[in-house]
């Protein structure tokens, strides 16, 4: 049985996870669009050659009767209402990140979700679905080494665009951080400092760059993130894991060996979106078999709403410089993993 | 349009062949399948939860209407007969090597298939697919280490059965290489010969392990392939291409990096499967999307034969002790790339 | 021309300096000895098979007219008082760290030198003559990645004794960073700040461990260290310098790479001995060859004077919690580099 | 006491030897040198600042009361006839490789030296003293891999100049391989085959590069080596042991890990004087001491002998084209280690 996936926003990402879920994923098929640009809706499904129905409004698409299944990759401020409405509707969604604008629309999405009974919500957080990722935490939960007691961790982009500003460090680059981090410790952010190095003079007036990110978690644990986002060499994500008997750091993706130039050396990609490729497929067939096995189990309305409320401190934390709570209430039992 | 496909040969790489293109990939079903063993067919169906119709014989596969293209994945013996008869059904046939169990048996289904006037047959050779060995490949092309002038190989498994002998280590574990390095240099091997090393206390009377094969290219090149089968330490397949510019070597596999025990370490595979578990997946893609499009561009009837004559000189060096020419009559034009 | 040592102090570093002097680096040699254990310094020179006057009281070998230089490795509280007398002596002295017990202390043995108008004082800091650090300081002022921006660093023991206590992290441990990091960046601290992780469970009720210390230095350069002296896995000094156009890394120690039991790895020392044992040679080494040439060039009174004030505001940070200003005087010209 | 060195050939080698002995090793003193070129050996003492007889003949050298071991520094040709003299007057020495431009030269020298009935001779094979080298063998030894079955080796220059032709690949390249290949395995060459690969366009007609040489031991270990002068990209010396349970390399020389533009990578060095230039100090450190210790156990006349033999055999293989034994008589009970 072929799940009936409506899609609403047929920009960069949607375009992706349409052509995705059509042409590379199994157990889905993309049965309706809309976009507010009507046109690029239809161009878009012209391209990839499919057969779908097209609606002007996202809403049609949530409560269209031959619709599933719905994945909001729309502009930002309409995550919210189109989620709510697909939870109203019953129908499992996949939400882009971010999942509201605010804490509070998060939390509203979580009201809702426990409201009706049942997990419905699955938010676009791909690095769990990152086989890196998934080996480092396999290396933790088998206890390699021992419990962890530090992360040092780093988001280096090459470079950013003009319109790139201070804050778009924590809402644009640490928030994948903000997921990833909770879900490889099983843990959640307890306060939050940022603290600003000597910038690069490769930034502009409106962007400190780069920024260090330091987190202590509910157990104690104590995580440094870097970012730097105009770092010049390379896109590179870094996450070395600190526990009582060893040390384990997220495996570089794999590279020819090359002697050349009086140089022994691999390379380092340079594109972000060569380097979660493989974990969008993977995301989103999980979000397909889980909605086939009538459970999900990837990160929740409760994982978009935890990222909120640490970027919120995050924020809070660049502008005072110092040494801020994260106001995070306990886990509902709704959410227990 | 999805590819219709007949399988004959429910045994371990049919039954996985069958998973993949029924749950997996995109743009094929399995709509027939044959095995001697009929009951064990209907389980494989029953078990992956498929519908398929069921057939004694592989040839009644072959020319069911129903089918659209083949996969012969049943004994190796068998494996000769079954493509042919898939060629002159004009059928695409997609066949786990080796093609066939003689040299003469391979030119007897490139003759076939030159007389049916197109390709129709692709070797399950997936080396040429796997991710690193495609990276490396594009160094190359891309002249990043200017002309190859010698190759460093080794093909190490950490154990066999006992009923693997001296020659198995040319039929089942160099072929790899017969294929992969004629793909990666784009080269013929000329001559061949064989020397044995001191035999590791792990073999037994009738396999003498490690051996070494040496090469020579028609354009000069000199290949070295360890060929260690009981290395004990893992699955390690290595590749290094010394160029007149600089070296460039195969990826090792992805690991999480870990400070543990006074060692710096990434882990070694030690289970072959794993090893080249994502280049089955997109081997067989590959054969389904150029179905679609008309045109094969995997490895050739004609790659089938060429691994076939080599291993035929690899066979005889072994014996011999002296180098051996590897006597491979020119490339019919119909194979060019 | 020979140098004629005169060494206070024939403990564990006493005994192998004089070795070093002796037995392995070029034009010295040692004259004279003391040591409040005078048969154990018999003893020694008996063992090294040399011939050399003792005498009961250091301040009788600095003023030997025997003796043309002091190397001053007694007991830690007696490092002032020897230095400022070979400073009064007009002799040049090696004076183990700590150059005094406080930074006031230090600070004596600076105005001394000043008023002496000649640098006589080298602290025996020995990183900055690591082979590996100066690779990285070549790198840095090579301007091979730009203005560095910040340094992610660790200091990581496999074990202490129970004596080790919270302060030591700093004052027996981080003391090392405090001397490298400043001549490594020629920068100097301007606060300091010290998190605690959650606690190895291989620690003790007296010992905080691991440690993570936050620097800002004048420059505005952003320093992490981690302090982990019951890491468990290995002793590992690990420093990152992150720069405007690239990252540089302290080089692992040489070693054999294995590939066995399904591990590609390489060795991490255990012994700190090990790590630092070439550096020790050539730091002597410099003092010879520089007192021969008529002026010091290693870590001078100043330097001890800095790490001295740096390690009293860290102190001052493990028990506030808070950001410490480094109250640093501004360098005197005499020192000037 | 200090040994009293007489250096015979003040050319670059020499100049090198005199200013070691004299400014960075213990235990020895430089009273007696000589040279063809007479003004040119008083312009070494004078630039070094040293003090030394000058004398036109090498042999009055070795005869001199003041000098108590020799160092044969002087052109090849001219090594036998010192060394011979060298044991005629009962004085250890140190000779420069080639020990003797034939085997046979060699072997005159063997003969002496038994007769003499003491080791009095070591040649200038310093890989056996380098720290890598030593490392490996200690893997090997302890037993980290179980017993040896194959090396992969590989001797690699950037570049040669004009006047380097086929042969001396074997004679000035690979002749450090013959000695340090034996020291390490413990073993001795029983055949030897050259092959020749594509030719390189960097390399000219008088010189075929790279070349492989392919070693088959006494007890059955299959050894190749790589021969590559004019490799472009650096000086790289590699060494692969592969035995019954792991493989062990040789280490890296150590670098400092750069990210920088798109590449993760450490340096190759490439000029040879700097790959073993501590080996060198240990090795006439080694000298000095066994010297003063009245047992030489460095590199002997015997290993000098066993290269010769190799190298002639390896001549051999080069141009026949075929296998080529190597002819080496059984060790005198007198070089039994």
């Amino acid at each position: 049985m072929t799940l009936k996936l409506g899609v609403i926003g047929t920009g960069a990402i949607g375009q992706e996870h349409i052509r995705r879920c059509s042409k590379v994923l199994q157990g889905a098929t993309v049965v309706a669009v809309s976009d507010i640009n009507v046109d690029g809706a239809r161009e878009t499904l012209r391209r990839l050659d499919l057969q779908a129905e097209v609606y002007a409004d996202g809403f049609e698409v949530i409560n269209s009767p031959d619709v599933d299944a719905v994945l909001v990759t729309s502009w930002d401020p309409t995550h919210e209402a189109f989620t709510l409405a697909a939870v109203a509707a019953g129908k499992p969604v996949f939400c882009e990140k971010p999942l509201a604008l605010s804490a509070e629309g998060c939390r509203r999405i979580v009201d809702a979700e426990i409201e009706h009974g049942k997990r419905l919500v699955q938010v676009g957080f791909m690095r769990p679905y990152d086989a890196g990722y998934r080996a480092l935490k396999k290396v933790i939960v088998d206890g390699e080494i021992g419990e962890p007691l530090m992360l040092h961790c780093a988001h280096r982009n090459p470079t950013v665009p003009e319109s790139y500003t201070t804050d778009m460090a924590i809402t644009s680059t640490l928030i994948h951080e903000l997921d990833v981090l909770r879900w490889l410790t099983d843990d959640d952010f307890k306060s939050v400092q940022v603290v600003y190095p000597r910038v690069t003079s490769k930034t502009h007036a409106r962007l400190k760059d780069p920024q260090i990110v330091l987190f202590e978690t509910q157990k104690g644990v104590r995580i440094d993130v870097e970012v730097f986002v105009n770092c010049a060499y390379g896109y590179d994500i870094q996450c070395e894991v600190v526990g009582e008997n060893g040390i384990a750091r997220l495996p570089e993706p794999s590279s020819v060996q090359l002697r050349k130039d009086a140089r022994l050396s691999t390379s380092i990609l340079t594109d972000w979106k060569d380097r979660f490729i493989d974990a969008y497929d993977v995301e989103l067939q999980a979000f397909i078999n889980d909605v086939h096995a009538g459970q999900l189990t990837g990160p929740s309305a409760w994982d978009g709403f935890a990222a909120s409320v640490a970027a919120d401190a995050c924020l809070k934390a660049q502008n005072s410089g110092i040494i801020e709570t994260v106001e995070m209430p306990p886990r509902p039992e709704f959410y227990n993993r």
